[in-house]
């Protein structure tokens, strides 16, 4: 992976309604052009929603003088705290059908002030949402129902310092509302790296990542942020917690796992003592084309099962290839790369080629070596990745229907669940809309045991029902997920937009466990009402 | 790692009262000539006790008809079922004063039966204590206390089979009461290993290592048994649970990692899905001595944070050396072994000795290739780990007294720590007995951001006062545990013998939600009463 463009000392005006920075959208043009690629989108682009024409009403709860300065009820920010960056909450935004406005946005700079706003909160009845980027994809910060007299949104950013840094034990306290380029640039002087890179890395946080179990760095491995935590700080209606800060420990079950995906309902995550890294001096990375992708899965599984452990070993489908620029023949590209801040990793890339071409890949030419360019199918990936949400708000303008979900599963169940998805997935957008609908499958994490796809469904809407249609896919894929039992989330969690799904796969117990927990730490049920547990 | 003895097959008699078999114990003879190396120890050894001998009441609860089939009051039974094998059981069995007897044994063969057994225990005031290979050195199997009608040991080894096998996914169902060996002999004829082995192997079960998150094979990256998880049963007496097998899930908190480390107290693991791997073909290990123990620790350290992922990186101290074998010149040494199924690891070993050397190591020759001989203090240390706990009960009816605890903190706090052991539990055991004591050290399992010590201490004691020797050491080792912010537990799991370092340890919030879970799983407070939580 290429460094991550750091951005946190820009005055860049970030999007209320849409993906990222305003300056990054597509124009109109590029709107239109995207649009005329997909039979029975729009002609022209939907205009862009203004806060202006909203109805935010005064709010309906009051904090009290002493916490007065730590919240807004300006509609700017109570428009931009209303929702996350589903295709949904930004389809909603376009017919001006945002969710709930909450009433106020609360921005505390400390671990007190966040337990007097919870204290406060709690005494009021006041619902309060954890926010730390916003990007949540399922829903996952904003207020459905009506049985809180007000809702707060609770933003963590101004939280955003790297607090000590542990050279011995190469880690650090890092506070919760940090921004990934802004902890970032705060651990660069020091040579170290927190080397977490969801899609999402400039617009959300380390408390986010905590809290839904975000996908990282890694494809194999330590996949996800749950591994490289040391520590956790989290404050409760019920009090405030800091668990001892560890490489591992054996006593009990593991406090800091409760925590982590807890999505805001069990306490707000305040900050973490993070396990760090050197930044990467050898890398190597190389791609190979299949054509055949279920002969791409075996590749895709024998190197998973190896020690090689590539950072990146990501497997497109031909639609996604195509779409990326990675291939124009119909084929699957393996996209592999292999880091270390120690030693060389050529032998590595050589090695997982070879099993790739065992397998009927073929393989181009590594590109090995200290920062070495990346081949030409390497790079084309990485930045359609990286622009792949701001299209997707381009593609909503059309009148498109786009949706974004993930799942994982074992080998044995991979190859039918794939091909199910993508035929009911397919068959779904179709019924609700008479358009055709792409559907292509990527790999982004793998495990020796299994593999964690993630699907794009893009297809035509019917003007002014793209919600209601977008419900109807996303009910067909929880379904194809359920019947495969397939995870209802590998890294975007559960929000409100999973949780169907989730209940049906939670064990009993667990629910009746969590459920409890939920009454002992958040008594007046204020926390993020409706995520994970009723 | 070589093959470790299977003994499924074989009738060796188990041992009621000490480690493992009958027929390994040290002789009177071999136990005579270890007292005389610690001054103070008695010249003869305490007889080996009889189960004739203890007072073994009638049971104070009767099953019911339907279930009368799967329980025991025989007094063999009973007694092996009273306690776990820490010295603290061994020299009270040897002194005639074993915990309480429990009152029935069960030998549950299925779910269903685990949990009409948690049914009317519930209904009837019997405490339950899961019991696996009985291996416990926290009190994990023992009941303390008469809040209860009576005691039901609940022994799951009569559930030990390997129920599926998926080779595509290379997991495996397997019944939690499956002892090691049992386990390994059914995985073997499919080429498949699970490659946990503590040291008590031969004498604890599947259901044992999830319940306490035991310690594995692998000295760095996935040490414990947690990571190899994909799925649980667990029968509580609010019903039963399976999670789905999967590679990964961002979906909530995970739901097996409030069981792992749960010790009984939650609910009864009866089954897993676990993850496999194929046996190692390449292998290649060496020694390495140093001069100054501080200097191995930053070896250790450097290895630990490359990508090398040594599966054995054992650092012995020059006592832990000296005791096994491996040194007889005041030097520490480390033993590194490297292992794969797929790719030659003699570039590992390399780099692995050359980082050593860095740090001023002395390395021999390494001995690569595939089942290479291991090189003498590799193979010394290996004969000596196995042998240690037989030889600890021949050291116990000598007089001697001998504790064994392990840890983990992170790097920054490593040094202080280690020497702050040494002294601190050394002047404990002293004050204690008037004898100088033994205190050596041993790094287990290393990690990036710190490693796991594990101590030995070793004194003779006073004729009688045994187990008040021994609780004064246990607490002047949490005591000093605790003012380093090292865990009371990196893989023994708290039991009984750990719950007032662990209450210090743990989260307050954390604390609330799981009396909460407690009360919600385990209604009538019948499970491993005591463990974890009140």
């Amino acid at each position: 992976m290429p460094a991550i463009p750091s951005h946190s000392g820009a005055a860049r005006a970030r999007s209320w309604w849409g993906w990222g920075y305003t300056d990054a959208h597509p124009g109109d043009a590029e709107c239109t052009a995207m649009g005329a690629l997909l039979p029975g989108a729009r002609a022209r682009p939907l205009p862009i929603p203004r806060v202006t024409d909203l109805s935010i009403g005064r709010p309906a709860a009051t904090p009290p003088p002493a916490l007065a300065h730590l919240v807004t009820a300006a509609p700017e920010a109570r428009a931009a705290h209303a929702m996350g960056k589903a295709y949904r909450d930004v389809v909603r935004a376009l017919r001006g059908r945002p969710g709930r406005i909450p009433d106020l946005v609360a921005r505390p700079t400390d671990n007190q002030q966040v337990a007097d706003l919870l204290d406060w909160a709690g005494e009021h009845g006041v619902a309060v949402i954890p926010f730390g980027g916003g990007s949540s994809v399922v829903g996952g910060v904003e207020y459905r129902g009506d049985t809180h007299r007000a809702v707060m949104s609770l933003d963590l950013t101004s939280m955003n310092r790297v607090l000590e840094v542990d050279t011995a034990s190469r880690s650090a306290r890092i506070q919760a509302g940090a921004l990934g380029p802004v902890l970032e640039d705060q651990l660069r002087p020091r040579g170290l790296t927190l080397r977490h890179f969801p899609q999402s890395f400039e617009f959300s946080t380390l408390g986010g990542w905590l809290a839904t179990r975000a996908g990282g760095h890694y494809a194999t491995g330590h996949t996800r942020i749950d591994d490289f935590v040391q520590s956790l700080r989290v404050v409760t209606p019920a009090g405030t917690g800091t668990s001892w800060r560890l490489p591992a420990s054996g006593a009990g079950p593991s406090p800091d796992r409760l925590f982590l995906g807890s999505e805001g309902a069990l306490g707000v995550i305040t900050e973490a003592w993070m396990r760090l890294q050197e930044r990467p001096r050898y890398k190597a990375s190389a791609s190979v084309a299949f054509a055949d992708f279920h002969h791409a899965l075996d590749a895709v599984r024998a190197i998973a099962r190896s020690d090689l452990a590539p950072a990146n070993c990501r497997l497109l489908d031909p639609g996604e290839a195509l779409l990326s620029g990675a291939s124009h023949d119909g084929s699957a590209v393996l996209v592999l790369g292999f880091e270390s801040a120690t030693t060389r990793v050529d032998g590595r890339l050589t090695d997982a080629l070879d099993l790739a071409r065992a397998h009927g890949g073929r393989g181009k030419a590594p590109t090995p070596g200290r920062d070495a360019p990346a081949d030409a199918a390497v790079s084309a990936w990485r930045s359609t990745f990286l622009r792949m949400p701001y299209l997707r708000d381009g593609l909503a303008r059309m009148g498109a229907v786009v949706e974004t979900f993930e799942t994982a599963a074992t080998w044995d169940r991979i190859p039918a669940l794939v091909d199910a998805v993508r035929g009911e997935v397919g068959a779904a957008a179709l019924k609700a809309t008479g358009h055709p609908a792409t559907v292509n499958c990527r790999l982004t994490h793998v495990y020796p045991d299994g593999a964690a796809p993630y699907f794009t469904v893009a297809v035509a809407g019917r003007p002014g029902v793209e919600v209601e249609i977008w419900d109807d896919i996303k009910a067909a894929a929880s379904d194809v997920l359920h019947r495969h039992r397939a995870t209802i989330t590998h890294h975007h969690a559960v929000g409100r937009d999973h949780r169907p799904g989730y209940d049906l796969q939670r064990p009993e117990p667990f629910a009746l466990a969590l459920r409890a927990a939920k009454n002992a730490l958040d008594p007046h049920r204020i926390l993020n009402p409706g995520v994970l547990i009723d």
